[in-house]
């Protein structure tokens, strides 16, 4: 498919993230309210402006889960309107005063989330993080080959781009101490991941090709770890504390249908999976992804990039495997990739993994090392689809690390 | 404090487990719609229909959602108020036309259940499993005495009591095999727990003190669990699929304010906590607890009888820990105490260690016998504070166990 044409002109540029091939959803808010929006080259439709006969409804909340629940039906309506829209000359007149400069919002949270689920199913992560903590030689868990692992995360610490990630307190025990103690997270880390937002529920079990239909879009997905508080606590019922101070996610929703030229297929098998996991078309995207570190008050480097064709399992699977005991999805369901690497050390998606647990830290061009996070960095993860002449982008999927809050009266030494 | 007498006369029966000393709130439904209700004896108090001034808008949602955030001063003022009403025979001629008698009834969810964690907080419980699949030497994990262990659960997947619950299928591999299958849970077990709900929200972390502010009240909760997806899925990062199939609670909030009188202190410790952790006063409950099974067809048998005041840690301790660092918790937060197991053999709190992972089976008075459950079996957690003169009861929650679905057309052998 090549670049669609829009009258908004900066939406045209072949390296411009919101093209008229884009049309992801997000909340902005001009200091006017939060309001329902789309992106268009450098502006937001306002998108409760634009005449949506009997579903008008749907626009009035600043959360598009209104608009999920609606189905699919509605997403392929809504997404054939505001093509027309944006591409006739004719409307140019009655929707361009509904346009706002990008540069003049704050993006909000884009959909209220119901649940949060976070996977494990990059191949090259789960390979590194087992060959630091078991064994190269064994370094998958056993079942890792057969199920989409995952588990249930904090949808209440999901937050948008943009806000600050507060360094968490927690229990901690080094190796070499015998009692645990109460202290700030020292090993702060990011996880490179991708979204995938459940938009129409269910309740029982769905075949991978009805979770895929399930699917109303993806973001870029941060979900900060911390290392030292997670190494303490996650024997034997997996983490918890060490994944609830934040998750970021970017603030534009790019739906399925814009994803759609980019569909790839996931890898062969070690060893076969089991049926009801086939995949009855590609269900991974072609995504370049990468991530940037600025220190505080410093140029931001790029420490890794990698690509979301590298899952061994995509979000179709995870969603079907998240239904086999029953489980109802509901819309608003974020289901988090698991952290994305690739085969070679610049393409690993966490710092766990690219300072190898901090016995190799990484050298910035400034000469700061890095194992972990320090206060001030700002992380970025970027998403990028390459099409012919045009772009596909999320927007970026931002934090910066703030020092941790004073020690509570209540939690004495 | 003796039985406060009120003129609903069935309410002053000591063994009456909605005496006005109780006062549980839930929601209920006649054929005229689900409605908010206050028990009282054998009735049915059409809350909505009473006097509440400026807070009626809180009364008009089929869900007590709306009360809890309104904070402590409102659930103060609704008690009192309730008490007044219920008590005074002036007010019986206005009040009598809005009770329903409990038996014409059907109980739905009493709140919106906004996110569900589990924990594993009975030392009975924990040193039983921990004996079976690891060693009786070193039963604990190595944190279990410093961390009250949790996992996030699925809030999708709660229901109330009443509710049937579909057996589920899964990956399974049995340690004999050498692959997985897809196949029907063979191992599916009842969890005796205590829930206990967040009523006010927080952000950033709160003491054990404030943490026990927080709560609105309890229910008995019975977390079903399916041994053998587990087994198979749970390393590395928890359960997942082996709780999501339901998780049944009883269907009135019984409230903080009601368990006042069986405040009861945690057991001594075998190493000291962390100050964070330390209790300013008695956080568990004394409450009886029993397990009744009853197989498809026939009378039903009482196979475990524990105590609430068994936990080695308090739900106050358990929230503090959750927003240790920075998890924000929000109104409708469900917080499952983890299975209650007593020291006796009559004591514990799942089939799993009631049969000893199958290894011996319990038999039944009908000359059955049960490792794990059966199709058609109606499990039952019954609850009771034995006041001076009255009862606290939590009203039964009950399951059925129905054959699992038909295998999907998508999922051949």
């Amino acid at each position: 498919m090549p670049l669609l044409k829009s009258w908004v002109e900066s939406a045209n540029a072949p390296d411009c993230e919101f093209p008229l091939n884009n049309l992801p959803y997000g909340v902005f808010d001009d200091g006017k309210g939060a309001r329902m929006g789309v992106a268009i080259g450098d502006q937001v439709l306002d998108v409760a402006q634009v005449d949506h006969g009997q579903d008008a409804a749907l626009f009035t909340a600043p959360e598009w889960n209104g608009v999920m629940a609606a189905g699919p039906q509605v997403w392929d309506a809504l997404r054939a309107r505001l093509t027309e829209l944006l591409s006739e000359d004719a409307y140019r007149t009655a929707v361009a005063p509904h346009l706002v400069p990008m540069a003049d919002v704050q993006m909000r949270m884009p959909f209220r989330v119901s649940e949060y689920t976070d996977f494990y199913a990059s191949r090259d992560h789960a390979f590194n993080v087992g060959s630091m903590f078991r064994d190269p030689e064994n370094a998958l868990p056993p079942n890792w080959l057969s199920i989409p692992i995952g588990y249930n995360g904090r949808a209440s610490s999901v937050v948008v781009s943009g806000t600050d990630v507060c360094r968490p307190w927690g229990q901690l025990k080094a190796p070499d101490e015998a009692l645990p103690r109460f202290g700030i997270s020292a090993r702060f880390d990011l996880e490179l991941e991708f979204g995938a937002i459940v938009g129409q529920p269910s309740d029982g079990m769905v075949s991978v090709a009805e979770a895929d239909e399930m699917i109303f879009g993806y973001v870029l997905l941060n979900d900060w770890s911390a290392r030292d508080i997670q190494a303490w606590e996650y024997q034997p019922l997996g983490p918890f504390q060490s994944k609830a101070t934040a998750t970021t996610i970017s603030p534009w929703i790019v739906t399925r249908a814009a994803l759609q030229p980019f569909r790839t297929s996931t890898p062969e098998r070690d060893r076969p999976l089991l049926p009801y996991l086939t995949e009855p078309g590609p269900m991974l995207y072609d995504i370049d992804l990468e991530i940037g570190l600025a220190p505080a008050g410093k140029d931001e480097t790029i420490i890794a990039r990698t690509n979301y064709a590298r899952m061994y399992y995509s979000a179709a699977q995870q969603l079907c495997h998240h239904t086999l005991s029953g489980c109802p999805m509901r819309v608003g369901d974020l289901l988090g990739s698991g952290t994305i690497s690739g085969p070679s050390a610049d393409s690993r998606g966490s710092l766990l993994e690219l300072s190898w647990g901090g016995k190799e830290p990484l050298t910035l061009p400034t000469g700061e090392q890095r194992s972990f996070l320090q206060d001030g960095d700002r992380l970025t993860l970027r998403g990028r689809a390459q099409g012919d002449g045009y772009t596909i982008g999320f927007g970026e999927c931002t934090g910066t690390i703030v020092p941790a809050a004073p020690r509570p009266a209540w939690a004495t030494e």
